[in-house]
C-alpha cells in the first residue's frame, strides 16, 4: 500500500491508471476508521481493480461550534487498517494542501441540504460537496463508495454527482453497527459507559418503528411520536431531530409511501450521534 | 466534424478518446461565432489532438432582465465556421439536458465575483463556473481555452480550477480586434450605424490609457478620469464601470503597480459591452 499526501502526485498515479484501463475506487474517510469503512473499502474493491481511501478531516464541513479541533485521529492504526484489508493507496493530504491560501470556491446544492443535519449544521454539506468534488478531480475514479450512515450526504452527493455531470458511479454501502445494534461511528468513543448503553436507543426506536409500518401504520406522526418516547425514555439524550422524508426531496411526508428515510440526530451526553433507515412501503 | 447533443454519447466519446492516449481542447462558447471564437480554437488545435466547441447559451449566467431570449444563435453558420477551421466536434445540448428537472448544485467563487460585472450582474459569474464545471465533467478537455475579452472570467474560471483541483489546463486567448479596434461580439450585431461608430470609445480610451502608463502615470484615478472623459464624449453611451484593478484578487488599485486589469464595461444604446486591457506595470 502506497501513501500519498500531494495533489499532484495523485493526479499523476490516477492519469497513469487511468491510460492503462484500471478501475479506480474512492473511499473518502475523515479516518479513525472502523468496520464501517472498511466494508465500504470491500465494497470499491469488489467493483474496482484499484481501491483508494481518502483520509481527511475537512475543516469546511464543521461549524464553529462542533468537534473538530477534538476529532479523533490515529493515522498509524487506519493506515494498518487499510492495509491489512487490501487497499492500494491512501490519500492523506494536510489541510493547507487541499485549503491553500486564498481559496474561494464552493459547491453547494440547495434545497435538500436545508433540512435535517443541514438545519442544525447550516454549512456542513457545502463543505462536504466542495471537498468531495475536489476528492474526484484528484483522485479520478470511476466508483466511489459513502456510507448509508451519513444518509443525507448520500443523497446530496448523489445530486451532486448527477447535476455536476461527475462521471462516476456512486455506491453506497451499508449501516455497519455493534453487536447490540449501535450504528458504528468514529464518535461513539466520545460515549461513558453509562451513555453508551443510552445511545442504543437510536437503533431500538428504528426497530420499532419498521414493526409499526410492517404493521401497516403510515401515519408519520405517530411513528414519530412513538420514536421520541423511546429516546426520551433514557436522560441523557437530546433530540436534534426526527424525520421521516421523502429519499427524493428530503421532504417530510405526512401519510407514508414510495422511498422513504427515517432520520434521527440525537444528541447523547455531549456526543452527537445520528442513525437511520431507508425503506419502501 | 461531428455533432453531439447528449451528455452520455459526449462523455462516452471523451472516455474513449483519452483512454487511446488523445489530448482533448475544448473552446466553450454561447454560440453565434466570430473571428475571436475561431482563435481560440486554434490555439486549442495547436495545444491539443482534437478539439471540442460546445455552444451553449447558458440560462443561469443571464439575469432575469438580461437578453437570453434575443441572445443571437445560427447554429448552422456556427457549424460551417467551425468545419472550416478544423474543429473535430460541436457538444450541442439543449437546455434540458444541462438543465434537467430538480437540477439543484452550484459553484460558487467567491469575492472576486462580486466587482466589475459581478457588481451590475450578481447571478452572472455562479452560472459561469457552474456551467464551465459541468462542460469539464463532460468533455474531459485536458486543455480549455477561454478568450480574454471576458477577463473577470478567465480569472474566475482560473480560480474555480486552482480550488477545486480540476487537472485542466487552461489556457486565456487574446482579445480580436475589428480592424478599426472594436473587440469582437456577439453582442456586436445588436448596434445601429451610429452606436458602432461610438462603440469606439472603448478601444480608443484603453489606448490612451496604455499611452498615460507609458509616459509615467501611475494615479489610478487620473488614468480613470481620462477613460471617462473618453466614453462620455459620444452621447449615446453610458457607463456601468470602469476599474482598475489587481490581476491577483480583482481589488482596486490607487498607484499602480503589478499585473494590471483595467477593464471597462458600457452600455451604448441598448447595447452593453465590455473591453479591457492586462499590463504589468
Amino acid at each position: 500500500m502506497e501513501i500519498i499526501r500531494t495533489i499532484t502526485e495523485m493526479q499523476q498515479k490516477a492519469e497513469e491508471l487511468r491510460l492503462s484501463g484500471i478501475k479506480i475506487g474512492l473511499v473518502p474517510t475523515m479516518g479513525y476508521l472502523h468496520k464501517g469503512h472498511l466494508r465500504l473499502l470491500d465494497i470499491a474493491k469488489k467493483n474496482c481493480d484499484v481501491t483508494v481511501m481518502s483520509i481527511f478531516v475537512n475543516p469546511t464541513q464543521f461549524g464553529p461550534e462542533e468537534d473538530l479541533d477534538k476529532y479523533p485521529c490515529d493515522f498509524e492504526r487506519d493506515e494498518r487498517l487499510a492495509k491489512d484489508r487490501g487497499c492500494d493507496f491512501i490519500f492523506y493530504p494536510d489541510v493547507k494542501e487541499i485549503y491553500p491560501e486564498s481559496y474561494r470556491t464552493y459547491v453547494t446544492v440547495e434545497e435538500i441540504t436545508k433540512s435535517l443535519c443541514g438545519a442544525s449544521r447550516p454549512i456542513h454539506f457545502r463543505g462536504v460537496t466542495t471537498v468531495v468534488a475536489k476528492l474526484f478531480n484528484i483522485v479520478k475514479p470511476h466508483v466511489a463508495v459513502f456510507g448509508q450512515k451519513d444518509a443525507q450526504q448520500s443523497i446530496v452527493i448523489k445530486q451532486m454527482v448527477r447535476d455536476l455531470n461527475f462521471d462516476i458511479k456512486i455506491i453506497i454501502g451499508p449501516i455497519v453497527r455493534e453487536k447490540d445494534g449501535l450504528a458504528m461511528s468514529s464518535r461513539n468513543r466520545y460515549l461513558s459507559t453509562e451513555e453508551r448503553k443510552d445511545a442504543l436507543v437510536l437503533y431500538n426506536s428504528l426497530q420499532t418503528a419498521k414493526k409499526m409500518l410492517e404493521s401497516g401504520v403510515l401515519d408519520s406522526r405517530e411513528i414519530k411520536s412513538t420514536i421520541e418516547k423511546i429516546i426520551n425514555s433514557v436522560s441523557s439524550s437530546k433530540i436534534d431531530y426526527i424525520e421521516i422524508v421523502s429519499i427524493a426531496d428530503l421532504l417530510p411526508i405526512k401519510q407514508l409511501s414510495g422511498e422513504i428515510l427515517i432520520a434521527l440526530a440525537v444528541v447523547v451526553g455531549k456526543t452527537r450521534l445520528i442513525d437511520n433507515m431507508m425503506v419502501r412501503v
